[in-house]
């Protein structure tokens, strides 16, 4: 825990220290007068001219090329819940750096003074123009769905719910190769995720998907069942889909003979008794951030055979930084406006490919692996 | 014309090449895991706590230190009028450079897919809080004024409409030097404003505040008097504090015995023969843009004093670019929110004081003097 305070005292002084972790510049410099009259009036008229009979061509002449919006109203930041906007702004600033830094893309944060379903989805419409992407960040479920789905029917870009789409991509990577280190198949698994906001949903839709036959949800209430009252449409909707046997109980029913646990709670915790419950060989994902279900040491002592975290301190960090830039990179790049399932999945196992060998410390590449971006971009074209 | 026509297809080359220009860029290069932990999570989620409990230091933590959002509907757009908002992106991209290159202030451009009064105000507010300052640009009037007093009421950070105070400050500027050129006095002069939109009244307004008795404003029906039907309420209110003799007519019969011509139109045009009919040693501010009511030689050889225009290609560039770096500079720097009559006058007091000894042909200085930022804003402190 030491290491852990350092670190956050650490991230205060840095960001107190930039005034802000993102610059914006010019791309080139304006010289003199003429300089002037080409980038400003007189000469600007004249694009501004064009633009207003091509509308279409902002997508050429402008930053509408290849800017990400990064929006959040702060509802669902991080491990911490409802911060608000000013909470959210770093992350996003973050996310943001992330997208030019990785992708070469340009990127602005925009955090939302309103947390109201209708007031965000027309606020994201009437700032749309400027934007060749918009990445929805931190938006809590079962809202956020009702948000993307909206905005991806009305606007003519990409709307991505990161937390959603990119949470399950890297998840479904990390899974792909975690069963090759321990010789599973998908289709025999059992399947665990604790934690059924945006990101568990997400991601229990793309196992599915992808071929897994036998996944158990639960929630802060217990394992999902249909005949559960508390239910919002969508945890109805995969209720269906789910829990082929209808286990009832709490999560150690659940892990009863499971195979592979994915935690995105809020705050959820797993004991070595837990994964004792478990099959041999047992996949642990545990990403709760900051504070992963169990640690990873404790995890390998239970008998786990692979163990990830949402951490960058441990090995194996199964972080949607390695999704979201190459994702993005690859709608704008490609003019693609929906990220279907086919792309969800390519994605996923272009990601997993980026590691030739996979093993129990290494079923996942780095950030910093520069094949990470273009691997997951080019699924995509 | 010959030069005009190459400096637009200059221009749109130029932006066609650049595909916007703007970056958003890292401050600081992520360059492994460490770096990764501080800037986003875990260390990120330290600061976002922080922020949401102490969201007063967003101004200190992130980007809300100094960023300008410039924001249009594009409803009147340079001289071209409704362009729509990809029309606007290019000029609002401009001023984002500008505010870069000149301030070192942060600023992204934002352009609206509506031109609805309301959904104006509401989208702003929403999008709010990641900004130091807000600058309104290029909508039209009167709804302009509606928008600005409204956001001005409602946030805690500088709405400024740059139409109508940066051009009234930066032409109170430049009249205060022309008028030191031609030996003449403010209080002494009759003043005609041909144009009656934001900067238009804008300037009016200040021109009353530094003292000017006799100002009489046209628009397309002609002379503003208090019977015409069909003034809005701004005009109206402003047609009890000009035209003194409440002199009817149009253009011909407001410059009869006139000292000094503001030109802020659409596509208005003075010819040698009005400037005639002014009095001798006239100040000429033909400033519609990217066609001066008048080109500066066609005045002069018609007796002129002093001639200026909105053109980079001409003597005396009354631009805008003059004002809102240093204003919105000054203004994030001394948390100072509403731009005051009195920041007004001091600011073009101060601006009119970067020309140590005006002439005909140097009443203003130069967009690249760098003297011309640090003036503005330390009148502001």
């Amino acid at each position: 825990m030491n290491n852990k305070k350092t670190n956050n005292e650490l991230s205060i002084q840095l960001h107190k220290k930039l005034h802000g972790k993102i610059s914006s510049s010019s791309k080139i410099k304006v010289r003199n007068e003429r300089d002037l009259g080409l980038v400003y009036t007189p000469g600007v008229g004249a694009v501004s001219s064009l633009l207003a009979s091509n509308p279409e061509l902002a997508s050429e002449y402008t930053i509408k090329s290849n800017t990400v919006a990064v929006i959040s109203d702060g509802s669902s930041v991080l491990g911490l819940g409802n911060t608000g906007p000013y909470g959210a702004l770093p992350v996003m600033e973050g996310k943001s750096m992330l997208f030019s830094q990785l992708a070469g893309l340009r990127s602005f944060p925009i955090v939302l003074d309103t947390q109201d379903t209708e007031e965000i989805i027309s606020t994201i419409k009437h700032i749309a123009p400027a934007f060749a992407a918009i990445n929805l960040e931190d938006i809590e479920a079962p809202k956020c769905f009702e948000i993307e789905r909206r905005l991806q029917e009305e606007l003519t870009i990409p709307v991505v719910h990161d937390d959603q789409h990119a949470t399950a991509i890297v998840v479904l990577a990390g899974l792909i190769n975690a069963l090759k280190v321990v010789g599973k198949s998908a289709e025999d698994c059992k399947v665990v995720l604790l934690g059924v906001g945006a990101a568990g949903i997400g991601t229990a839709r793309l196992l599915v998907k992808y071929g897994f036959k036998d996944i158990i949800l639960v929630d802060s209430k217990g394992i999902i069942v249909p005949d559960r009252a508390d239910l919002n449409s969508v945890k109805k909707e995969l209720a269906l889909v789910t829990n082929n046997e209808k286990i009832k109980g709490g999560l150690a029913e659940a892990l009863n003979n499971a195979d592979i646990f994915i935690g995105l709670s809020t705050g959820g915790k797993l004991t070595a008794r837990d994964i004792k419950l478990m099959n041999n060989q047992a996949i642990i994902f545990a990403l709760a951030n900051p504070d992963p279900e169990i640690i990873p040491e404790d995890a390998i002592g239970a008998g786990a055979g692979v163990v990830a975290t949402g951490r960058s301190d441990f090995p194996n960090q199964i972080n949607n930084v390695l999704v979201f830039p190459g994702l993005f990179k690859g709608l704008i790049m490609s003019r693609k406006k929906d990220v279907t399932d086919e792309i969800k999945l390519q994605a996923a196992k272009s990601l997993a490919g980026v590691i030739k060998k996979p093993s129990r410390n290494k079923i996942i590449p780095s950030v910093f692996d520069k094949k990470v971006v273009s691997a997951i971009a080019q699924s995509i074209l």
